[in-house]
């Protein structure tokens, strides 16, 4: 990479996204899974850009890569920034590594133009978020933050049925323990593509997120009785279809009664018997359920609970609703937001706050330390397909604002940054 | 089979049921698909128990089987009772097989008990009618009426590829020509199981059928846009299940507001791409709509199209409705009905009338000739599963009906029982 200053942080950061996209596995899209050789070479290749960089460049046993630049300053404390290196299969080149390619620029930029940091900056490509090999997510933040000790990767086995230990083991970047659990983050930012529509729909380019909304997630089962599409009559059915069907009206009507941001969405539907001339006697559906407040959340699920077994018992078929996934709502830092705001407006871009319906490496830091997520527009909000796309002037803003904030956690006075002692308790009030 | 009168009718008639189910191939219930080794079996052991009990025994080149006791009168005409002998996969005992016991059975008693008939009688097991081996269905009675000229045996193939030609030809029942169409026949009657659960549910020995209903079987096609299902706000979705099921509730809604005896199931559905946390882009299911009435279904099925292309219209949705089948309904002759009912009467059976939801050998006889049908109830409306049941008592009391009317029909005065010339156009006013 060349001394000269011509080349924007934006040219450089495209240009390193350019380069991540490049190491997938064979086939459309990326597709670059934890602990695969496409995956040690994103890695090693950050090392060494981050290296020649002039950052300090390591990684952990979990296979966490980082570069670091130290503060002048000496509370010890680390302002982080990043995302995760990982993709679904067949995915885009922005999920998780706009956010990686951001932060390595972001810091090699400020270095270069400002000199050292007062406090600590450390830019981060996480392992893994997605679970598209293992049956678990956030391997990567979730080792950082104590989520994970490493006992999880005894008995987790990919599709092969190798486990998660014996992967790490052999890949010559991460080693056979887990790392220890961070103590030292002050702040972590992280930058994404929105995944969804709503930044493009209305026009606006920096999405300030206030919220990454809990989800909870649940299998429901209804059973009636199957019998001779011809011969019941109407009166004397129990179609379990039927009161899938008016269960699915009756969820969406409540979504859309509660207001944003709450979303209910049933994405997977399976009938039995499945004939045509046959009465449905067994439909099995999930329910995704998302909203930023957790008692918003909590008070909206019993509700359709409520309403579902009052339409099973007035149907006369039985229903069971089994909780498959609870993650609770992850605010994000008022302070920071309200400075991501600041220095949208100085910037001149027009961003809106917004929730997070998506889970990111950031909903980990969230009850850990001040957590702030910065979003682009997603092009048709695509995400997970090799169709995901933001036009680099997007890309570019995010940037910019990215750098606005970490020179500011960075570089100003320690004591007028607001990095003051992070209390967890009060944040939740 | 002894020549003692100690045996009943109804007794001889189970103890042939009994027979005619070990005619299977291994499995679960019975399994007798055309031009099979079982189903060979089945047709000429009926071909010896019909000689043996003094009918004429003959098959045509179809396969069907037939026996004849010739009529001491001069008219030619044929009374023609039966079933079809053949089963879905994994079916029951009754489907079929009661009616072309009861058939051979009646024949046999009426001959021995009265003589002669002064009109020939004929019992007839219909080699096909389920479509359980070859994609077509009432092969049997269809070359019989006239429905089917031998062609269509070409390029009919099984799930193996052998054609039905070739198999017709490989049996040493069938011949490799179909059958002419008969003339001959002045009236049909089926005795069957109901197959729904009316009987049983009102506590009713015997159905009358006023007719066959009418089908119209659609596939429909909702096309909406697949999305993240957690950064999608509610009020930017166009989501292909929640169409579909507000589509599905609507139809019901109409049915019951039509009223019996219209029945509309969707039975089969399928979602894609059929994952929990993705909004549903595309939805095809299936619409199985009945109605004895021509007009009527005719009319539900225009506003039930219209119906959901506003729903589709209103969620910016787009829906493709396919017509599929399409079978006209089939009245039963309101003389046999009305004899029908007071043979019941005169046995002192409950009996009710009722459209039969199901498809029989008998639609296809009722645009040609005078036709009936009784219907004996069903255990909690089972079918087509080796659950089929009718207790040996409803049996017998179909049997009894049955052979009562057999005898009106075949031993009284020509001129009293009502069966003068066929007039088509009159029978449809």
């Amino acid at each position: 990479m060349s001394e000269s200053f011509i080349q924007s942080p934006a040219a450089e950061m495209i240009e390193l996204l350019e380069e991540l996209a490049a190491f997938s596995a064979p086939g459309e899209g990326v597709t670059r899974l934890l602990y695969t050789p496409a995956w040690k070479q994103a890695q090693q290749f950050l090392l060494n850009r981050a290296e020649a960089g002039g950052l300090k460049a390591y990684s952990d046993s979990a296979g966490n890569v980082y570069g670091r630049l130290d503060g002048t300053g000496s509370d010890g404390k680390v302002v982080l920034t990043g995302s995760h290196i990982d993709t679904v299969v067949r995915g885009g080149k922005y999920d998780g590594a706009y956010g990686v390619a951001a932060a390595f620029t972001a810091l090699r930029y400020l270095s270069r133009v400002y000199g050292p940091p007062l406090r600590t900056l450390e830019a981060v490509s996480f392992a893994e978020e997605e679970g598209s090999r293992f049956p678990l997510t956030f391997w990567g933040s979730g080792n950082v933050t104590g989520l994970y000790d490493g006992s999880e990767a005894e008995n987790c086995r990919d599709a092969e049925g190798m486990t998660l230990r014996e992967a790490m083991t052999g890949s010559s970047l991460a080693g056979d323990k887990s790392p220890a659990p961070r103590d030292d983050i002050a702040a972590y930012v992280e930058l994404h593509i929105e995944q969804g529509i709503v930044l493009e729909r209305t026009g606006t380019q920096i999405g300030v997120v206030s919220a990454i909304a809990g989800q909870r997630r649940f299998a429901v089962s209804v059973k009636g009785t199957a019998n001779h599409a011809g011969t019941t009559p109407m009166g004397l059915r129990h179609d379990a279809l039927a009161a899938a069907a008016e269960m699915i009206v009756q969820l969406e009507h409540s979504a859309a009664e509660a207001g944003e941001p709450l979303v209910a969405t049933t994405g997977r539907l399976e009938v039995y018997p499945n004939t045509p001339n046959v009465i449905p006697g067994e439909v099995m559906f999930t329910l995704d359920i998302r909203h930023s407040d957790g008692n918003e959340l909590e008070a909206f699920c019993a509700a359709a609970v409520s309403a579902f077994e009052e339409i099973a018992k007035r149907r006369g078929v039985t229903v069971n609703i089994t909780a498959r996934l609870s993650a609770s709502p992850a605010p994000m830092d008022r302070g920071l937001s309200g400075e991501l705001e600041s220095i949208c407006t100085r910037q001149g871009r027009t961003y809106r706050t917004m929730v997070s319906g998506a889970g990111h490496d950031a909903q980990l830091f969230a009850p850990l330390t001040r957590t702030a997520m910065i979003f682009v527009p997603s092009r048709a909000g695509i995400s997970h397909s090799p169709e995901e796309y933001t036009p680099p002037e997007e890309l570019a803003a995010g940037l910019d604002v990215l750098i606005a904030l970490l020179y500011k956690l960075g570089y100003e006075d320690l004591n007028d940054n607001g990095l003051t002692p992070h209390n967890t308790k009060e944040r939740w009030t």
